[in-house]
């Protein structure tokens, strides 16, 4: 119960929030490639990182997420936020005729103790959203996926949706893709160090990056559709991100890479000085 | 003892066949793109399909495996024979000093049995030759592979190696790919039925081809990386194959497909003609 008493204190300062954003576009911020909507001075708090992610986790659902909808359910610490504000509007009464798609198992097991519907992909080809954190958005809100280890199942349900929303705290804001942790690419277990040095060997990754395989203590880590991970680690931000893409995928033993490119359609911010909305133009 | 004694009394009419082959190249037959060496009509003789599998098998070790060499070994019923002759010549010490890698559990289980000695692509990464079987071979020596299930394995050995010869029987040989049987495409188990739809919705694929999942009894067929297998049957030959191949490599969740495009060095034919090689210009 005191976890419940929190949960709804911290709503509460939520809906405050996220009532500045249901007025209308009032300019573009960050030239024409994107619109910036901007939480107003008035709304501005200080909080925890935690907070920070609940707060745009609720949001995405609160302002995304429609009864009747098929909504896709990202994977991480952010997305978990916006499983349990659908779990939360849901048992409350307030969304009905969800069914909702997880990207992960963890994600799949944290939904199911919350009650939430579940489907899958081959009975449910199109969502009308899904939501999901990500580790690096650049301006043209291209992606970094998959530091949690998702990033295919992810992909996989994510390409599908006819929204896409981006839940994040302003530090993974980045001018580039490929600086502030790995670029993860999932590679089939099978020969892995071959596929590993295949791609070190790439252009726009020779002489730009190193790469290591995952591990889970001693062992190579495994995703949940049992391959491994090579982390790519940039000193600098990518030049050509879609030609690095295109190269990843050529590769035999590649399964997927974690740039979500042209996916986007808005990210919500979270940061000290509120929560802004960007929206892909 | 029986089957020793049958090896190589087959083995002393396939070394007649042979010798015709050293011989320069007298005349390129089918067309610029392409220099065949026919058989004399001296060595021509009718033969089981088995045999001329043996035939085209045993010579790809003759013609092109030399001592010292890093050799890729093919999946199939063809390129088994291939696999028999490297470990008959290592047993009787014409080969020395080779490493193999197997493309399939099936082969690395007959290499084993027969001594040749084994390595993986993480400890060598160019292969000197390699050496398989083909589903379709088109004008341009570019192939359709994988309908015995090992073709992302046989990809990543074969992409490796200096020379990739393929031994086929003449039935291989066709116009343009994809009008004998199955393309076949790796995918990921997870939402495997929504990746074969999208599949099917390609440029190239809709409307050209059906699509179906590979079974193993009431289960889906399951490959060495614990992958599923969708077969795409065309009815026509294909238009545009690298179009087709690059369509497939965008998709979320397909992990292979078996096109092998540019890829082959020289292919060994067999026919009730006698043996042609074709080598790629």
């Amino acid at each position: 119960m005191a976890r419940q008493k929190n949960i709804f204190s911290v709503m509460a300062m939520v809906t405050v929030g996220a009532s500045a954003f249901i007025l209308p576009l009032k300019q573009p911020l960050n030239g024409p490639a994107l619109c910036v909507q901007r939480a107003s001075s008035t709304t501005r708090f200080a909080v925890s990182q935690d907070e920070l992610k609940k707060q745009v986790g609720y949001k995405s659902v609160d302002d995304y997420v429609q009864s009747g909808m098929v909504v896709g359910l990202g994977t991480g610490s952010t997305a978990a936020f916006a499983v349990e504000r659908l779990g939360m509007k849901l048992k409350a009464g307030e969304l009905k005729d969800i069914v909702a798609i997880p990207t992960s198992i963890r994600t799949k097991e944290q939904a199911e103790s919350l009650g939430v519907p579940l489907v899958t992909l081959d009975s449910h080809s199109v969502l009308d959203v899904a939501i999901d954190g990500a580790d690096e958005v650049d301006p043209a809100l291209n992606l970094v996926k998959g530091r949690g280890g998702a990033l295919l199942r992810e992909k996989m349900v994510e390409v599908c949706a006819k929204k896409f929303i981006v839940i994040v705290d302003d530090s993974k804001m980045v001018p580039g893709l490929g600086v502030t942790g790995a670029m993860p690419v999932e590679i089939t277990p099978f020969c892995h160090e071959h596929t590993q040095r295949t791609i070190l060997e790439l252009p726009g990754v020779k002489g730009a990056a190193t790469g290591k395989l995952r591990m889970d203590g001693d062992k190579p880590y495994v995703t949940d559709n049992d391959n491994y991970i090579v982390d790519l680690y940039y000193t600098d931000p990518i030049a050509d991100v879609k030609a690095v893409a295109r190269a990843l995928e050529g590769v035999v033993g590649v399964v997927e890479h974690g740039f979500f490119l042209d996916m986007t359609t808005a990210v919500i911010v979270a940061g000290k000085e509120g929560i802004e909305v960007i929206n892909k133009k």
